[in-house]
Protein backbone atom coordinates (compact mmCIF):
# COMPACT_ATOMS: atom_id res chain seq x y z
CA UNK A 1 0.00 0.00 0.00
CA UNK A 2 1.47 3.32 -1.07
CA UNK A 3 0.36 6.68 -0.49
CA UNK A 4 -3.45 6.32 -0.88
CA UNK A 5 -5.70 9.53 -0.85
CA UNK A 6 -8.99 8.82 1.01
CA UNK A 7 -10.25 11.54 -0.61
CA UNK A 8 -10.26 9.55 -4.36
CA UNK A 9 -11.65 6.52 -2.59
CA UNK A 10 -15.23 6.02 -2.31
CA UNK A 11 -17.31 5.57 0.68
CA UNK A 12 -20.24 3.30 -0.81
CA UNK A 13 -20.92 0.29 -2.48
CA UNK A 14 -20.21 -0.05 -5.82
CA UNK A 15 -23.11 0.75 -8.28
CA UNK A 16 -23.77 -2.36 -9.68
CA UNK A 17 -23.99 -4.20 -6.44
CA UNK A 18 -27.08 -5.97 -5.17
CA UNK A 19 -28.28 -4.97 -1.70
CA UNK A 20 -30.38 -8.15 -0.78
CA UNK A 21 -28.22 -10.58 -2.27
CA UNK A 22 -25.19 -9.49 -0.48
CA UNK A 23 -27.23 -9.70 2.94
CA UNK A 24 -28.28 -13.09 2.34
CA UNK A 25 -24.38 -13.54 1.37
CA UNK A 26 -23.51 -12.04 4.70
CA UNK A 27 -25.80 -14.43 6.70
CA UNK A 28 -24.21 -17.02 5.11
CA UNK A 29 -20.46 -15.65 5.82
CA UNK A 30 -21.57 -15.26 9.88
CA UNK A 31 -22.50 -18.47 9.96
CA UNK A 32 -19.13 -19.91 8.66
CA UNK A 33 -17.46 -17.63 11.17
CA UNK A 34 -19.32 -19.10 13.68
CA UNK A 35 -17.84 -22.56 12.85
CA UNK A 36 -14.66 -20.89 12.14
CA UNK A 37 -14.02 -19.35 15.92
CA UNK A 38 -15.32 -22.71 17.12
CA UNK A 39 -12.14 -24.48 15.85
CA UNK A 40 -10.39 -21.10 16.69
CA UNK A 41 -10.86 -21.49 20.07
CA UNK A 42 -10.74 -25.16 20.12
CA UNK A 43 -7.53 -25.37 18.15
CA UNK A 44 -6.14 -22.88 20.51
CA UNK A 45 -2.90 -22.27 18.34
CA UNK A 46 -3.72 -18.80 16.60
CA UNK A 47 -5.34 -15.67 17.68
CA UNK A 48 -7.27 -12.65 15.96
CA UNK A 49 -6.92 -9.28 17.03
CA UNK A 50 -9.21 -6.93 14.64
CA UNK A 51 -8.60 -2.99 15.54
CA UNK A 52 -11.01 -1.01 14.26
CA UNK A 53 -10.38 2.67 13.61
CA UNK A 54 -12.98 5.77 12.42
CA UNK A 55 -14.43 9.05 12.61
CA UNK A 56 -17.33 10.03 15.18
CA UNK A 57 -20.31 8.17 13.87
CA UNK A 58 -18.50 5.99 11.33
CA UNK A 59 -20.45 3.16 12.25
CA UNK A 60 -17.93 1.04 14.52
CA UNK A 61 -20.13 0.26 17.51
CA UNK A 62 -22.29 -1.13 14.75
CA UNK A 63 -19.44 -2.84 12.83
CA UNK A 64 -18.91 -4.99 16.19
CA UNK A 65 -22.07 -5.56 16.96
CA UNK A 66 -23.20 -6.91 13.88
CA UNK A 67 -20.47 -8.80 12.39
CA UNK A 68 -19.07 -10.04 15.69
CA UNK A 69 -22.49 -10.04 17.93
CA UNK A 70 -23.50 -13.95 16.73
CA UNK A 71 -20.03 -15.32 17.66
CA UNK A 72 -19.88 -16.84 20.80
CA UNK A 73 -19.02 -14.21 23.46
CA UNK A 74 -16.70 -16.47 25.46
CA UNK A 75 -14.00 -16.62 22.53
CA UNK A 76 -14.59 -12.86 21.79
CA UNK A 77 -13.77 -9.92 23.67
CA UNK A 78 -14.07 -6.07 23.19
CA UNK A 79 -12.08 -3.11 24.13
CA UNK A 80 -12.93 -0.04 23.58
CA UNK A 81 -10.21 2.27 24.08
CA UNK A 82 -11.06 6.02 25.60
CA UNK A 83 -9.34 9.02 26.84
CA UNK A 84 -6.38 7.28 28.74
CA UNK A 85 -6.08 7.84 32.35
CA UNK A 86 -3.63 9.09 34.84
CA UNK A 87 -2.38 5.81 35.68
CA UNK A 88 -2.17 4.86 31.81
CA UNK A 89 -0.46 8.19 31.08
CA UNK A 90 2.14 7.30 33.57
CA UNK A 91 3.37 4.39 31.37
CA UNK A 92 4.51 4.00 27.52
CA UNK A 93 1.65 4.55 25.05
CA UNK A 94 1.28 0.72 24.44
CA UNK A 95 1.28 -0.78 27.77
CA UNK A 96 -2.63 -0.61 28.31
CA UNK A 97 -2.84 -1.82 24.70
CA UNK A 98 -0.31 -4.82 25.24
CA UNK A 99 -2.15 -5.80 28.11
CA UNK A 100 -5.45 -6.86 25.80
CA UNK A 101 -3.39 -8.59 23.67
CA UNK A 102 -5.53 -11.56 22.73
CA UNK A 103 -4.67 -15.12 24.10
CA UNK A 104 -4.33 -17.78 21.48
CA UNK A 105 -7.95 -19.13 20.77
CA UNK A 106 -9.64 -16.09 21.21
CA UNK A 107 -11.32 -12.98 18.82
CA UNK A 108 -9.99 -9.54 20.44
CA UNK A 109 -11.29 -6.59 19.04
CA UNK A 110 -10.32 -3.35 19.55
CA UNK A 111 -12.68 -0.13 18.96
CA UNK A 112 -10.40 1.89 18.57
CA UNK A 113 -6.78 1.70 19.65
CA UNK A 114 -3.27 2.27 19.60
CA UNK A 115 -3.69 4.76 16.28
CA UNK A 116 -5.14 7.11 18.60
CA UNK A 117 -1.85 7.99 19.70
CA UNK A 118 -1.16 8.88 16.04
CA UNK A 119 -4.62 10.28 15.21
CA UNK A 120 -6.28 12.80 17.88
CA UNK A 121 -2.88 13.55 19.37
CA UNK A 122 -1.48 14.55 16.06
CA UNK A 123 -5.03 16.59 14.83
CA UNK A 124 -4.29 18.66 18.10
CA UNK A 125 -0.63 18.87 18.34
CA UNK A 126 -0.31 17.28 21.62
CA UNK A 127 2.55 15.30 20.03
CA UNK A 128 5.22 16.62 17.63
CA UNK A 129 5.86 14.74 14.26
CA UNK A 130 9.41 13.42 15.62
CA UNK A 131 7.48 11.54 18.40
CA UNK A 132 4.68 10.48 15.75
CA UNK A 133 7.50 8.98 13.46
CA UNK A 134 8.98 7.04 16.65
CA UNK A 135 5.92 6.05 17.84
CA UNK A 136 4.94 4.35 14.05
CA UNK A 137 8.34 2.60 14.62
CA UNK A 138 6.66 1.62 17.77
CA UNK A 139 3.82 0.84 16.31
CA UNK A 140 5.27 -1.78 13.60
CA UNK A 141 7.44 -3.32 15.97
CA UNK A 142 4.88 -4.16 18.61
CA UNK A 143 2.38 -5.62 16.31
CA UNK A 144 5.27 -7.59 14.58
CA UNK A 145 5.95 -9.13 18.57
CA UNK A 146 2.00 -10.22 18.18
CA UNK A 147 2.06 -11.73 15.14
CA UNK A 148 5.77 -13.74 15.32
CA UNK A 149 5.51 -14.50 19.02
CA UNK A 150 1.78 -15.60 19.66
CA UNK A 151 0.61 -16.48 16.45
CA UNK A 152 -1.72 -13.74 16.29
CA UNK A 153 -2.71 -12.24 12.67
CA UNK A 154 -4.23 -8.49 12.49
CA UNK A 155 -6.50 -7.11 10.61
CA UNK A 156 -7.38 -3.60 10.43
CA UNK A 157 -10.32 -1.59 9.34
CA UNK A 158 -10.80 1.78 8.39
CA UNK A 159 -14.45 2.76 8.23
CA UNK A 160 -14.63 5.14 5.91
CA UNK A 161 -17.67 7.89 5.61
CA UNK A 162 -18.06 10.83 4.19
CA UNK A 163 -18.07 14.20 6.13
CA UNK A 164 -21.89 14.31 4.68
CA UNK A 165 -23.12 11.21 6.17
CA UNK A 166 -21.39 11.79 9.33
CA UNK A 167 -22.97 15.03 10.03
CA UNK A 168 -26.08 13.55 9.25
CA UNK A 169 -25.41 10.83 11.59
CA UNK A 170 -24.17 13.14 14.38
CA UNK A 171 -27.84 15.41 13.91
CA UNK A 172 -29.48 12.21 14.12
CA UNK A 173 -28.18 11.46 17.41
CA UNK A 174 -29.01 14.50 18.89
CA UNK A 175 -32.77 14.14 18.00
CA UNK A 176 -33.02 10.85 18.73
CA UNK A 177 -34.11 10.09 22.28
CA UNK A 178 -32.62 6.73 22.63
CA UNK A 179 -29.21 7.90 20.75
CA UNK A 180 -28.29 10.96 22.42
CA UNK A 181 -26.18 9.24 24.89
CA UNK A 182 -24.07 8.53 22.11
CA UNK A 183 -23.71 11.88 21.64
CA UNK A 184 -20.69 13.61 22.99
CA UNK A 185 -20.66 17.87 23.01
CA UNK A 186 -16.84 17.80 20.73
CA UNK A 187 -17.87 15.94 18.16
CA UNK A 188 -18.89 19.08 16.06
CA UNK A 189 -15.42 20.63 16.77
CA UNK A 190 -13.91 17.83 15.80
CA UNK A 191 -15.85 17.27 12.74
CA UNK A 192 -14.38 20.49 11.84
CA UNK A 193 -10.81 19.26 11.37
CA UNK A 194 -11.88 16.55 9.03
CA UNK A 195 -9.36 17.78 6.46
CA UNK A 196 -6.49 17.45 9.13
CA UNK A 197 -7.42 13.69 10.77
CA UNK A 198 -7.77 12.53 6.97
CA UNK A 199 -3.90 13.44 6.19
CA UNK A 200 -2.59 11.76 9.57
CA UNK A 201 -4.98 8.76 7.96
CA UNK A 202 -3.03 8.70 5.42
CA UNK A 203 0.09 8.69 7.30
CA UNK A 204 -1.05 5.70 9.26
CA UNK A 205 -2.38 4.14 6.00
CA UNK A 206 1.62 4.36 5.14
CA UNK A 207 3.30 3.93 7.54
CA UNK A 208 2.26 1.17 9.57
CA UNK A 209 0.74 -1.38 7.33
CA UNK A 210 2.99 -4.57 7.94
CA UNK A 211 -0.50 -5.59 9.05
CA UNK A 212 -2.38 -4.40 6.33
CA UNK A 213 -5.18 -1.92 6.70
CA UNK A 214 -8.84 -2.41 5.00
CA UNK A 215 -10.47 0.90 3.41
CA UNK A 216 -13.97 0.30 4.54
CA UNK A 217 -16.26 1.91 2.34
CA UNK A 218 -19.22 2.81 5.45
CA UNK A 219 -21.76 4.94 4.29
CA UNK A 220 -23.99 2.08 3.84
CA UNK A 221 -23.62 0.39 7.02
CA UNK A 222 -24.86 -3.75 4.90
CA UNK A 223 -21.48 -3.12 2.54
CA UNK A 224 -19.71 -2.37 5.27
CA UNK A 225 -20.35 -4.98 7.38
CA UNK A 226 -19.90 -7.38 4.17
CA UNK A 227 -16.41 -6.51 3.72
CA UNK A 228 -15.42 -6.74 7.45
CA UNK A 229 -17.26 -9.99 7.81
CA UNK A 230 -15.65 -11.54 4.47
CA UNK A 231 -11.98 -10.37 5.43
CA UNK A 232 -12.51 -11.98 8.67
CA UNK A 233 -13.26 -15.37 7.45
CA UNK A 234 -11.02 -15.18 4.37
CA UNK A 235 -8.63 -14.61 7.25
CA UNK A 236 -9.58 -17.73 9.61
CA UNK A 237 -10.36 -20.01 6.67
CA UNK A 238 -6.68 -19.16 5.20
CA UNK A 239 -5.48 -20.76 8.90
CA UNK A 240 -6.22 -24.27 7.91
CA UNK A 241 -7.34 -25.20 11.39
CA UNK A 242 -7.84 -28.91 12.60
CA UNK A 243 -9.76 -29.91 15.42
CA UNK A 244 -7.11 -31.22 18.01
CA UNK A 245 -8.31 -34.37 19.39
CA UNK A 246 -7.67 -35.61 22.88
CA UNK A 247 -5.14 -33.87 25.10
CA UNK A 248 -2.06 -35.62 25.09
CA UNK B 1 -32.80 -20.34 50.98
CA UNK B 2 -32.04 -22.51 53.92
CA UNK B 3 -30.35 -25.92 53.88
CA UNK B 4 -31.16 -27.72 50.45
CA UNK B 5 -30.07 -31.14 49.24
CA UNK B 6 -29.75 -30.94 45.91
CA UNK B 7 -30.26 -34.83 45.44
CA UNK B 8 -33.93 -33.70 46.08
CA UNK B 9 -33.84 -31.35 43.57
CA UNK B 10 -34.77 -32.72 39.52
CA UNK B 11 -32.28 -32.16 37.31
CA UNK B 12 -34.93 -31.79 34.65
CA UNK B 13 -37.77 -29.53 33.51
CA UNK B 14 -41.79 -29.87 35.13
CA UNK B 15 -43.24 -32.72 32.94
CA UNK B 16 -45.99 -30.89 31.64
CA UNK B 17 -43.80 -28.17 30.62
CA UNK B 18 -44.13 -27.80 26.60
CA UNK B 19 -40.71 -27.85 24.89
CA UNK B 20 -41.32 -26.49 21.66
CA UNK B 21 -43.44 -23.65 23.12
CA UNK B 22 -40.88 -22.55 25.79
CA UNK B 23 -38.26 -22.80 23.06
CA UNK B 24 -40.61 -19.74 21.29
CA UNK B 25 -40.80 -17.73 24.81
CA UNK B 26 -36.82 -18.09 24.67
CA UNK B 27 -36.90 -16.13 21.59
CA UNK B 28 -38.38 -13.42 22.74
CA UNK B 29 -36.94 -13.21 25.84
CA UNK B 30 -33.49 -12.95 23.92
CA UNK B 31 -35.05 -10.35 22.21
CA UNK B 32 -35.90 -8.16 24.74
CA UNK B 33 -33.04 -8.75 26.66
CA UNK B 34 -31.33 -7.31 23.68
CA UNK B 35 -33.00 -3.94 24.09
CA UNK B 36 -32.36 -4.10 27.77
CA UNK B 37 -28.79 -4.69 27.39
CA UNK B 38 -29.11 -1.91 24.82
CA UNK B 39 -30.27 0.65 28.07
CA UNK B 40 -27.92 -0.80 30.35
CA UNK B 41 -25.22 0.03 28.54
CA UNK B 42 -26.82 3.69 27.41
CA UNK B 43 -27.64 4.41 30.85
CA UNK B 44 -24.60 3.55 32.48
CA UNK B 45 -25.54 3.14 36.34
CA UNK B 46 -26.05 -0.44 36.68
CA UNK B 47 -23.94 -3.57 35.75
CA UNK B 48 -24.62 -7.28 35.96
CA UNK B 49 -22.38 -10.21 37.08
CA UNK B 50 -23.38 -13.47 36.28
CA UNK B 51 -21.78 -16.20 37.75
CA UNK B 52 -21.99 -19.75 36.20
CA UNK B 53 -20.96 -23.01 38.46
CA UNK B 54 -21.78 -26.25 37.80
CA UNK B 55 -19.81 -29.42 37.75
CA UNK B 56 -17.56 -30.37 33.94
CA UNK B 57 -20.10 -30.73 31.65
CA UNK B 58 -23.04 -29.53 33.15
CA UNK B 59 -23.14 -26.94 30.13
CA UNK B 60 -22.20 -23.92 31.34
CA UNK B 61 -20.41 -22.43 28.03
CA UNK B 62 -23.46 -23.49 25.78
CA UNK B 63 -25.68 -21.27 28.66
CA UNK B 64 -23.15 -18.50 28.23
CA UNK B 65 -23.28 -19.20 23.86
CA UNK B 66 -27.14 -19.70 23.67
CA UNK B 67 -28.10 -17.17 26.30
CA UNK B 68 -25.78 -14.11 26.04
CA UNK B 69 -24.64 -14.99 22.61
CA UNK B 70 -26.55 -12.87 20.63
CA UNK B 71 -26.39 -9.35 22.59
CA UNK B 72 -23.69 -6.68 22.06
CA UNK B 73 -20.41 -8.10 22.67
CA UNK B 74 -18.82 -4.26 23.20
CA UNK B 75 -21.52 -4.74 26.54
CA UNK B 76 -20.55 -8.39 27.51
CA UNK B 77 -17.33 -9.86 28.58
CA UNK B 78 -16.75 -13.62 29.73
CA UNK B 79 -14.08 -14.43 32.34
CA UNK B 80 -13.18 -17.92 32.58
CA UNK B 81 -11.53 -19.15 35.76
CA UNK B 82 -9.00 -21.51 35.00
CA UNK B 83 -6.39 -22.87 37.32
CA UNK B 84 -4.78 -19.96 38.93
CA UNK B 85 -1.28 -18.93 37.65
CA UNK B 86 1.75 -18.73 40.33
CA UNK B 87 1.28 -14.89 40.13
CA UNK B 88 -2.03 -15.14 41.04
CA UNK B 89 -1.63 -17.63 44.03
CA UNK B 90 0.80 -14.73 45.10
CA UNK B 91 -2.43 -12.90 46.25
CA UNK B 92 -5.90 -13.50 48.34
CA UNK B 93 -8.48 -15.39 46.30
CA UNK B 94 -10.45 -12.63 45.36
CA UNK B 95 -7.54 -10.53 44.11
CA UNK B 96 -7.78 -12.09 40.47
CA UNK B 97 -12.07 -11.86 40.76
CA UNK B 98 -11.84 -7.87 41.68
CA UNK B 99 -10.30 -7.23 38.59
CA UNK B 100 -12.60 -8.85 36.49
CA UNK B 101 -15.82 -7.02 38.20
CA UNK B 102 -18.25 -5.42 35.69
CA UNK B 103 -18.20 -1.93 34.80
CA UNK B 104 -21.15 0.27 34.95
CA UNK B 105 -23.16 -0.21 31.95
CA UNK B 106 -21.62 -3.74 31.30
CA UNK B 107 -22.68 -7.51 31.84
CA UNK B 108 -19.75 -9.63 33.04
CA UNK B 109 -19.83 -13.38 33.13
CA UNK B 110 -17.52 -15.87 34.86
CA UNK B 111 -17.60 -19.49 33.87
CA UNK B 112 -16.51 -20.69 37.28
CA UNK B 113 -15.83 -17.75 39.80
CA UNK B 114 -14.05 -17.29 43.26
CA UNK B 115 -16.95 -20.31 44.35
CA UNK B 116 -14.02 -22.92 43.10
CA UNK B 117 -11.77 -21.55 46.43
CA UNK B 118 -14.72 -23.22 48.39
CA UNK B 119 -15.76 -25.91 46.04
CA UNK B 120 -12.67 -28.28 44.30
CA UNK B 121 -10.54 -26.80 47.17
CA UNK B 122 -12.42 -27.91 50.12
CA UNK B 123 -13.03 -31.33 47.76
CA UNK B 124 -9.75 -32.44 47.65
CA UNK B 125 -8.97 -30.89 50.91
CA UNK B 126 -6.65 -28.10 50.15
CA UNK B 127 -8.64 -25.66 51.86
CA UNK B 128 -9.94 -26.66 55.47
CA UNK B 129 -13.02 -26.30 56.92
CA UNK B 130 -11.79 -23.19 59.30
CA UNK B 131 -10.38 -21.95 55.98
CA UNK B 132 -13.22 -22.27 54.03
CA UNK B 133 -15.75 -20.38 56.56
CA UNK B 134 -13.20 -17.51 56.44
CA UNK B 135 -13.29 -17.46 52.37
CA UNK B 136 -17.35 -17.47 52.72
CA UNK B 137 -17.30 -14.67 54.70
CA UNK B 138 -14.83 -12.88 52.53
CA UNK B 139 -16.89 -13.57 49.75
CA UNK B 140 -19.96 -12.22 51.32
CA UNK B 141 -18.27 -9.08 51.90
CA UNK B 142 -16.70 -9.15 48.65
CA UNK B 143 -20.09 -9.22 46.85
CA UNK B 144 -21.83 -7.24 48.89
CA UNK B 145 -19.41 -4.24 48.10
CA UNK B 146 -20.01 -4.70 44.53
CA UNK B 147 -23.79 -4.35 44.99
CA UNK B 148 -23.21 -1.01 47.44
CA UNK B 149 -20.93 0.68 45.89
CA UNK B 150 -21.39 -0.17 41.65
CA UNK B 151 -24.50 -0.87 41.70
CA UNK B 152 -23.60 -4.38 40.98
CA UNK B 153 -26.67 -7.17 40.46
CA UNK B 154 -25.71 -10.42 41.18
CA UNK B 155 -27.33 -13.63 39.52
CA UNK B 156 -25.40 -16.70 40.46
CA UNK B 157 -26.22 -20.30 38.96
CA UNK B 158 -25.96 -23.59 39.50
CA UNK B 159 -26.56 -25.88 36.37
CA UNK B 160 -27.73 -29.22 38.22
CA UNK B 161 -27.52 -32.52 36.15
CA UNK B 162 -27.32 -35.75 37.26
CA UNK B 163 -24.46 -37.49 37.25
CA UNK B 164 -25.84 -40.01 34.70
CA UNK B 165 -26.09 -36.92 32.73
CA UNK B 166 -23.00 -36.47 33.20
CA UNK B 167 -21.46 -39.47 32.12
CA UNK B 168 -22.93 -39.66 29.02
CA UNK B 169 -21.51 -36.43 28.06
CA UNK B 170 -18.49 -37.11 29.21
CA UNK B 171 -18.24 -40.14 26.90
CA UNK B 172 -19.83 -37.85 24.03
CA UNK B 173 -16.96 -35.36 24.73
CA UNK B 174 -14.16 -38.65 24.31
CA UNK B 175 -16.24 -39.79 21.23
CA UNK B 176 -16.80 -37.02 19.12
CA UNK B 177 -13.73 -35.31 17.30
CA UNK B 178 -15.08 -31.99 17.29
CA UNK B 179 -15.71 -32.06 21.05
CA UNK B 180 -12.12 -33.92 22.36
CA UNK B 181 -10.36 -30.61 23.13
CA UNK B 182 -12.86 -30.25 25.96
CA UNK B 183 -12.20 -33.64 27.17
CA UNK B 184 -9.57 -33.39 30.73
CA UNK B 185 -7.85 -36.75 31.53
CA UNK B 186 -9.23 -35.92 34.88
CA UNK B 187 -12.99 -35.55 34.49
CA UNK B 188 -13.37 -38.93 34.95
CA UNK B 189 -11.50 -38.92 38.89
CA UNK B 190 -13.68 -35.51 39.67
CA UNK B 191 -16.89 -37.45 38.49
CA UNK B 192 -15.81 -40.09 41.53
CA UNK B 193 -16.57 -37.46 43.91
CA UNK B 194 -19.79 -36.71 42.72
CA UNK B 195 -21.05 -36.80 46.25
CA UNK B 196 -18.74 -34.66 48.15
CA UNK B 197 -19.03 -32.07 45.31
CA UNK B 198 -22.76 -31.63 45.88
CA UNK B 199 -22.09 -31.52 49.82
CA UNK B 200 -19.65 -28.65 49.27
CA UNK B 201 -22.20 -26.90 46.80
CA UNK B 202 -24.72 -27.63 49.14
CA UNK B 203 -23.03 -25.72 52.06
CA UNK B 204 -22.47 -22.69 49.38
CA UNK B 205 -26.03 -22.04 49.12
CA UNK B 206 -26.54 -21.87 52.65
CA UNK B 207 -23.49 -19.62 53.57
CA UNK B 208 -22.75 -17.36 50.41
CA UNK B 209 -26.94 -16.49 49.45
CA UNK B 210 -26.83 -12.89 50.40
CA UNK B 211 -26.75 -12.29 46.52
CA UNK B 212 -29.50 -15.53 45.90
CA UNK B 213 -28.46 -18.37 43.72
CA UNK B 214 -30.76 -20.04 41.24
CA UNK B 215 -30.48 -23.78 40.94
CA UNK B 216 -30.72 -24.77 37.67
CA UNK B 217 -32.10 -28.17 36.03
CA UNK B 218 -30.10 -28.61 33.34
CA UNK B 219 -30.13 -32.26 31.92
CA UNK B 220 -32.23 -30.33 29.11
CA UNK B 221 -30.67 -27.45 27.88
CA UNK B 222 -33.73 -25.62 26.29
CA UNK B 223 -35.19 -25.71 30.10
CA UNK B 224 -32.00 -24.57 30.91
CA UNK B 225 -31.71 -21.73 29.08
CA UNK B 226 -34.86 -20.64 29.48
CA UNK B 227 -34.58 -20.87 33.43
CA UNK B 228 -31.40 -18.57 33.37
CA UNK B 229 -32.97 -16.30 30.07
CA UNK B 230 -35.90 -15.41 32.83
CA UNK B 231 -33.79 -14.90 35.52
CA UNK B 232 -31.62 -12.51 33.99
CA UNK B 233 -34.54 -10.50 31.95
CA UNK B 234 -36.43 -10.40 35.15
CA UNK B 235 -33.30 -8.61 36.95
CA UNK B 236 -33.09 -6.11 34.18
CA UNK B 237 -36.90 -5.86 33.98
CA UNK B 238 -37.08 -4.70 37.34
CA UNK B 239 -33.81 -1.92 37.17
CA UNK B 240 -36.39 0.22 35.34
CA UNK B 241 -33.88 1.88 33.58
CA UNK B 242 -34.04 4.85 31.09
CA UNK B 243 -32.04 6.53 27.92
CA UNK B 244 -30.04 9.18 29.53
CA UNK B 245 -30.54 12.01 27.03
CA UNK B 246 -28.15 14.53 26.12
CA UNK B 247 -25.08 14.55 28.49
CA UNK B 248 -25.05 17.89 30.46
Amino acid sequence: MGKIKLSEISTRAPKDLDKDKTKKKIQEILDDLDNLQNLLYAENKHSLLVVIQGMDASGKDGAIRNVFGKLNPQGVAVKSFKTPTSEELAHDFLWRIHSHAPAKGMIQLFNRSHYEDILITRVHKWCDDKTAMRRMKAINDFEQLLQEHNNTHILKFYLHVSPEEQQQRLQERIKDPEKQWKYNENDFAEAKLWDVYMQMYEDCFENCNDAPWTIVPSDQNWYKEFIIASAVYDMLKSLDMKFPGLKK
